[in-house]
């Protein structure tokens, strides 16, 4: 949401002409993910979320990304659907960027979640990862432990100045995960940022899942660890198990998780939190002093990490072994 | 656009049930409005916008520009119509600050107006006079001739940081609009900043006029001066005659000029440049080093000055006197 290509109306109104949308009736600028332009696009035959794809990401990508929403949306996990232009292609050009035409959702992200709301985004997270069993395309996971080394040396020794003895806990800890992180678990397509403001609500029904640009080929029960962390902490960083459990069990009812994976939860949730701790460690470090964008808390995700690195078993998340 | 208030889904969905608009289906904030947070709500009934408004804004002014929209809105004058709720009131409290609902207004700004484009807002600007002059309520305009040397003092001498000499400039041209400002043209409503990214279009139709926050009570041939300005210079800051004859001539034809507007337009025209010039410097000389935000140029306002000045009478603009 920090900053938006400027689109002027004669130039979307030619875009949108090699699209079977009819009228362009009005555009507004919306404050939706922080990688990319994002505009609400009123047209005559309905809403739709116009995205300009900045330098953030990368083009050979996009195939990806467009190509996993067009498969999951025609099996009924509800997200934005491509919209196919008059070539029959879902990526076009504008503003001299990738851009691309999807389908409006309805829905509100949930800033406190339930426990219900865990149990929807469990089931629907399962369902995900059945349904993209059978997506061809592959794209590996940058953001996985082979990548969390190059974010470390990013933060180039300045991690203490979050908090006294940051980096050293942190190369600890990056030690033991590249050690023992577990390669023979069953892999499929995940989401990989299924946090709160990417899970859309109307009441207490799940309505549909957006922001994509992370997703990739990688162990699907890492995919369940970045939700425990996104969703079952309180904002005192203390563990909800209660939620946990309901997170758990309702994915585990659509898709079981085998006895490797529940073994191994613990870890790959220290690995989770590692991940985000050191993504938002760099963006802190990196943001200049004086800018309008607060970055997100780094230490949210040190004090969950110390939550994982106590946890004896999958018992502490709120399931039996 | 610069700065939004985060609204939780939950408290949007309270706030919203003391309105006759149906179920909350989304929301997203937009980037519209410099000085408010502003929200696209989907709710059963329709689309709205949804309106915080921020400090900048004085809540004692808030009835003036919300009776105004209501009062031009119920006259045929397209513009957002404030929603009641269901005590009677169009204003509301929403996360610690003032809160509207206003329909919904489709259309898209024109980022390079052609003469069509100029004679259609002066028609509609001479109907927003005519509109207006049966509206009860008053309010000064803060930034007319009165309000500007205390910006050249918020300035503190830092201007001829932009351009030597700028600072001598101001300072004379100040004196001269001061001595010479004329106090009794007719007087009513003005939209005060009626640029086109506050007037919709839908093709070459004028759909509707947004953003009241700088109306008040004052000179109308100033209004006038001011789209002049911002309608009618080309990218190079050179005037474009036909633009401002169609502009012009469509204002008279639905509320004629007097002489004594005609004869004074040189002189407000210099002053509306003069106050978008001052009102430009302070925001730029106080935006910190390093900010995401860019702002507009000062020395576009300097340039419009400068023809203005040289102007002999409203023959310059493309009518006769």
């Amino acid at each position: 949401m920090a900053v938006y290509t400027d689109v002027a109306a004669e130039d979307l109104a030619a875009f949108l002409a090699d699209y079977d949308i009819g009228e362009l009736l009005s555009y507004k600028g919306i404050a939706e993910g922080v990688e990319n332009s994002n505009f609400l696009v009123h047209a005559s035959r309905g809403y739709f979320i116009l995205t300009l794809y900045e330098k953030r990401v990368a083009p050979h990508d996009l195939p990806f990304f467009l190509g996993l929403m067009e498969h999951l949306a025609a099996r009924g996990i509800t997200c934005p659907q491509p919209v196919k232009n008059r070539h029959d292609k879902v990526l076009g050009s504008l503003a001299g960027r990738p851009a691309a035409v999807v389908t409006f959702l309805d829905g509100m992200w949930i800033r406190r979640p339930s426990a219900g709301h865990c149990a929807a985004l469990g089931e629907t997270l399962a369902q995900l990862h059945l349904t993209g069993a059978d997506f061809a395309l592959k794209r590996k996971n940058a953001l996985s432990v082979d990548g969390w080394r190059p974010l470390l040396a990013a933060a180039n020794g300045r991690a203490d100045r979050l908090q006294p003895g940051l980096e050293q806990t942190i190369a600890a800890e990056l030690e033991h995960l590249e050690r023992h992180w577990p390669r023979d678990l069953p892999q499929g397509v995940i989401h990989a940022d299924l946090f709160p403001d990417n899970v859309f609500f109307l009441g207490n029904r799940l309505s549909g899942l957006i922001d994509f640009y992370f997703a990739c080929t990688d162990t699907l029960a890492y995919d369940v660890a970045v939700c425990l962390n996104a969703w079952c902490f309180e904002l005192d960083h203390s563990y909800n198990v209660t939620k946990g459990r309901a997170l758990l069990q309702a994915y585990a009812r659509a898709r079981p998780l085998s006895p490797a994976e529940r073994g191994e939860l613990p870890l790959l949730a220290r690995g989770a939190a590692l991940r985000f701790l050191l993504t938002r460690l760099v963006d802190w470090l990196d943001v200049p002093a004086g800018a309008l964008v607060k970055p997100k808390d780094p230490l949210e995700y040190f004090r969950k990490l110390r939550f994982h690195q106590a946890a004896r078993s999958v018992r502490d998340y709120g399931i039996a072994e």
